[in-house]
């Protein structure tokens, strides 16, 4: 670097400590190619553990290009994507769950999901993860002692209390594996779908949502309405709206629509929103409706019944007439009124179901706990049937080897390439 | 700043020395918003030649705009479009033609228009402004000294030596506002015009042009077909090539063309390049066309002329035809043949007319630089005239406030604000 890099007063890089930064000029063929500031990290206390610089120079592209030639020539080699992060977690900085919080942590759009990266950058549940293997690893070194004795059939390790270990892991396991449908929901937009009759107000609705919540995003250049479409944030938590175009175009009620699409959306939703127009619905249409979305949707759905442009109303006739159903929602899409009451339900429900501090987001790490909860569960059995030390053993190596895939203390260079391949370059 | 970051070991901003980097947390209502690096500048060492820091976050629109929220929360100010350039302005770190690189810099987009920002962030001419504006101010002292002894008739300025000294200044100046037509094409492109009939083959030169240097500018993402369009860089030098859609649609001879709107852009263009079909042309042809085009262009220009398809011709047959037009260029657009020489040929002519080391790049300075030579002509005339002392020395302000403007040690809020506002936020 001190060939391409001249510091003022005749600094050279190598003489200095870390965490400083230099100011001088990058030199290629003699000639200036900017005057840049270098920032300098001395290993291991940088990011990959090893010793790194960082180059701000001009902003422009010409300048970045004439730089990155200087650094070629002079040797450098181009860092793949996710080079960096990869080395910090092959040289002992992070774990893997880590690593792939500063993807989440990059790609986090609203306050939910970023707490949720910055709690699993922090640690999360690694470390927990990572005691409950290691006490379960001395039990599995017993077992695997006892085969050697295998002609004296005596039992190191105590049986029942490798039952009560197990059984504990089993309950951290599911309850993260539980967490994982929240979880998901929050890092990508908790799904929500809106339905109704084509008249009932349903675009109206989706926009007075947007005008209130993407100012919230407006002063950052980039944030254009492409990129988050049909995305409300609502008290720091993204909600999904999920198209049923399909639902437009068809006849009076909800039972006759047989359309396959919008029912598979429904049952993709973790909310449906079903809207009625409350000048013309009558209660009883909307309870037979509802009952039809609720068998369509599946259980664990929340849904919203929400009476639209209540504002054309006279007094006490909604209430009167829509007595009976009394979770529904008096709303004006137009006017603004109930518009509050229905982001407060859609927050509580959110909120509600973060039963557990801890929640998994990560697609891999739920697929590890998966296999890990049932290779769990065969040592259980396997207990219960006083089955022979070598399959216990090999029962408990498969859980182990799951645990450690979530940390990566486990892990094949494919699943690394996977992982890291979708860092962008320069992180 | 110590209130919302919070570095590792407790470590407090306020403590530290400039040129250092900081690992902590940005805070925000107790929550940890990022982990960051904050790198710390200290006045007058630093690029306003205030107290600075620099932030660096992860690369999320949402955490930095959590962070901006932080950071105005706790008293922070959004920076206007150029102000950090406009406080190392104010506070004497640069002066104004250096503050007008840095933009140049970051525009800059090849090396030619590169090394020119370069050379005037580093101080180009202000120096030998400054110098010959200096020698000038202390006759413009002396000048006005004898105003103070009107009515004794005394010269303490002497005439002779004031006379050799503007004489010297309108020639710098003079030399410098030559050098403004090359220097602004260079910065933004030379203009090149293609003229030809319809089927010369225009479209497939331009193209075998651009094909060749736009591997150049490939490797950095960002750079796509249509920002440089129908710019090419040939050895580091920038060709910006002007339509002639207007030509490409009339009639059998560059004389009957008679369209304004083309002659215009032969008038703007430094270099008009005049396609012909080697096939079908006849010498003499070529020759009235040459001329034709010679007087719709104007003095200064270069005109090549370039007989293409060449590669289907038998050998011989081109120089046999086109002997009396020896500076033509033979060339096949469709296999290559020639482009190399006529790259040289555009090449070498801009080499030549860069006859100073130094170019006068900026409009604003190439105006400020004809109000002095206008004043400075005023003042030699008032010599020869033996004018009163007052009526000079109000020429000899004039001048030194135009050349004062270069380097901005004259200026007015107006001026800064036109050169300031054309900076993005954080430069």
């Amino acid at each position: 670097m001190d060939g391409v890099f001249e510091g003022k007063k005749g600094k050279k890089l190598k003489d200095q400590k870390g965490y400083t930064l230099h100011f001088g000029n990058i030199i290629r063929d003699g000639r200036v190619v900017d005057e840049v500031l270098v920032s300098l990290f001395r290993g291991p206390n940088s990011y990959t553990g090893q010793d790194t610089i960082e180059i701000s120079c001009h902003g422009s592209l010409f300048i970045q290009q004439e730089i990155l030639s200087t650094l070629y020539e002079a040797g450098a080699e181009p860092a793949k994507a996710g080079e960096f992060t990869l080395r910090a977690f092959l040289n002992g900085k992070i774990d893997l769950s880590q690593a792939e919080a500063v993807a989440d942590l990059i790609a986090s759009e609203n306050k939910a999901s970023h707490e949720l990266a910055m709690k699993q950058l922090r640690g999360g549940y690694s470390e927990k993860i990572r005691q409950l293997r290691e006490s379960l690893m001395n039990f599995a070194a017993l077992i695997e002692l006892e085969l050697d004795f295998s002609t004296e059939d005596v039992e190191f390790a105590d049986r029942s209390q490798l039952q009560i270990l197990v059984k504990h892991i089993v309950q951290v396991v599911d309850a993260l594996l539980d967490s994982f449908a929240m979880g998901n929901a929050i890092k990508n937009g908790i799904p929500v779908t809106i339905v109704g009759k084509p008249n009932a107000g349903k675009s109206t609705l989706l926009n007075t949502l947007l005008k209130e919540d993407r100012a919230i995003v407006s002063d950052i250049a980039g944030t254009t309405r492409d990129t988050i479409e049909d995305e409300l944030v609502i008290d720091g938590l993204a909600f999904r709206f999920i198209d049923t175009a399909g639902l437009r175009s068809t006849s009076d009620t909800i039972e006759n629509l047989g359309i396959d699409r919008s029912y598979a959306k429904m049952r993709e939703a973790d909310v449906v929103l079903y809207l009625f127009d409350a000048r013309t619905a009558t209660s009883n249409e909307v309870k037979s409706e509802l009952e039809a979305i609720q068998s369509a949707a599946g259980e664990g759905k929340l849904i919203i019944p929400v009476g639209n442009k209540v504002d054309e109303l006279v007094s006490g006739d909604y209430s009167s007439r829509f007595q009976s159903l009394n979770d529904a929602i008096p709303l004006s899409a137009k006017t603004g009124i109930g518009i509050e009451a229905l982001q407060t339900r859609l927050v509580d429900f959110v909120n509600q179901g973060r039963v557990t501090e801890t929640l998994v987001t990560n697609a891999r790490h739920a697929q590890a706990l998966r296999k890990a909860s049932v290779s769990l569960n065969a040592v259980l059995h396997g207990l219960e049937l006083r089955i022979p030390g070598d399959l216990l053993a090999s029962d408990i190596r498969d859980a182990l080897n799951s645990l450690a895939e979530i940390t990566g203390e486990v892990s094949s260079d494919e699943v690394l390439g996977v992982i890291f391949g979708k860092f962008c370059i320069g992180k």
